[in-house]
């Protein structure tokens, strides 16, 4: 016991000063944030600009697990898959609001940690952390994250408006997250199984990295705006490539033509797909958390962007609504099916 | 089993089907209301008025026992304890957006029932659904709630600048809704002793409407407005007068005089209290939930509003920061202090 290092009850600081502990280094960097923190309600500034607002939930169990998910990768990842929907809408996100439920198994350096991340996220991004509130839960920790951005008027880009030819787009590479996760998973396996086995996570950094410090591509919103180009429909990657693209067709009434070889795989991220016996087209898929953006492009712009780094076109939008299909490796042309959060509690 | 009613399980419908269930009827109200549900973010339009951003979430088990708590008036009252934030501000809400966590005890009907109250509440004070969440929860049900709101820019009110020898007004009444969760809480604890025993709830309909299906005061927002008078500054009474008029004279770094006497409290609520032996001013001082504003505005303002409905005076603002003070009816001088959430997980 002496050994341990001393943690602060949360008990002992009680929730307004443990507000004042986190938040009193908050500063600001958009004009649009008139006040943050400290009042009923954040007051926000944005001349004539839309205003974007997005908000998720995050809990313990659900979706993450502490075992093996460092608080303060926790707090950024958090922060960025919000950010990830405001520049899924071509906008620039300004401020966050974090809200917490905390246990009583949290110190006040556990939630330190946790806000480290968050704060590292805002620093990075030019985000502003302007309130939030925190209360205690019976049952482990759950995070409410809200994002607010803006956008120029004329820019705005929803999922709806994808057309018939266009170019589909995907950032980055997908289905390395969802590899990430079943490797932390793995190990936690033998971790229970023998409490002296070391984790054998040599050699797996992108991947790991990719689960637990995805970023949200505030860089290729940039990159298209620098390019004088709007896409046409576009949406983040958070459930996975076949969840989001039915999401752009279904919404378009329209249909698409994706190819198996097209999709941006990682070859870290085929190797521990072979090694755990996984198809990589089912990660990329249906596993998600990748935080990329999917969006569709004119075959015009497109020929304005594609010397851009990290833009792979996966394929084209079709005007028949019924047709929104993987055209395999083999040549098979087959019908792509979402997966929700539904197969989780599915019992038949 | 065959008189049971069929309910729909979660996972029969999956995540999309079960947003489109509920959002499908959702229309807008408020021309800075661009873009709703269905994207990933809501888009908003202000023109140049300031917004306003708040989120609260509530967890079953902490905020709210579903044993005495229909689903319906928890949907009700999750929105206005937002709303109230806003309304604390000066500003008037116009957007929501409302993010779930569901286990698997939870039906569609259920969530149904808790998406009427989010509706009714939405209708009753007209702001717009825009967007939201939902996920699996492994233990209950979590809601978190974000409120956008808007406030001409020379009408914001901040909880910061409150002045010496201003006016303190509380509006409506309060320990009401503090009382209404005692008397659920002993008819809970009667029901569980016997499951036979009916809950006496007759004659109760005051206190228990105070705590099942507070309002947010943005009658008194309007009516404030009405009379051209500006609070000097405002907060919401959600946790309590005592926490409030810390608050409130922590961040004007002032002081303060209440008197117990002018503490408005319900007949029904002093009933009650004498009945289950609670002191009707701790209650007030320490209950929270009652959804009412705490406001100060200059004597000479004061004038102007003291014939408005439900406006009671309890107090002034000193300029010495070292007194913040109750005169309780036998004439003694105590200092108020607060109490938080952290009673709750006080071991000591």
């Amino acid at each position: 016991m002496a050994k341990e290092r001393k943690l602060t009850r949360l008990s002992e600081l009680g929730e307004f000063n443990l507000i004042d502990h986190l938040t009193g280094d908050v500063t600001h960097k958009n004009k649009s944030t008139h006040f943050g923190i400290g009042d009923d309600a954040a007051v926000l500034d944005y001349g004539n600009n839309y205003s974007l607002v997005t908000n998720d939930v995050f809990l313990e169990g659900v979706h993450f697990n502490l075992m093996y998910f460092p608080l303060q990768h926790l707090g950024y990842k958090s922060v960025v898959a919000n950010l990830s929907d405001i520049y899924a809408m071509n906008g620039n996100p300004r401020q966050i609001v974090v809200s917490l439920a905390l246990s009583s198994k949290f110190s006040m350096e556990a939630v330190d940690e946790l806000y480290k991340g968050v704060k590292r996220a805002c620093e990075y991004y030019n985000v502003d952390l302007v309130g939030g509130d925190i209360t205690s839960s019976l049952t482990g920790l759950a995070i409410s994250i809200t994002a607010i951005g803006e956008v120029e008027k004329s820019k705005v880009v929803y999922r709806s408006t994808a057309q018939p030819n266009d170019v589909i787009v995907v950032t980055g590479d997908v289905g390395g997250a969802y590899m990430g996760m079943q490797l932390l998973e793995r190990e936690k396996e033998v971790f229970k199984a023998s409490q002296n086995a070391q984790p054998e996570l040599e050699g797996y950094d992108y991947i790991l990295g990719r689960q637990l410090k995805p970023e949200a591509r505030g860089d290729v919103i940039n990159a298209l705006d620098n390019a004088g180009v709007i896409p046409t429909s576009m949406i983040d990657i958070s459930d996975g490539l076949a969840s989001e693209i039915i999401h752009i067709t279904n919404d378009s009434q329209a249909g698409c033509k994706l190819f198996e070889s097209k999709i941006p795989i990682h070859d870290k991220t085929r190797e521990i797909a072979k090694e755990m016996n996984y198809e990589t087209t089912i990660a990329a898929l249906h596993g998600g958390d990748d935080y990329e953006l999917m969006f569709t492009v004119s075959l015009n712009d497109y020929e304005h962007i594609k010397d851009i780094e990290g833009l792979n076109a996966v394929g084209h939008i079709l005007s028949d609504a019924e047709e929104v299909n993987l055209v395999s490796d083999d040549g098979a042309t087959v019908p792509i099916r979402a997966q929700g959060w539904n197969t989780a509690d599915q019992e038949e």
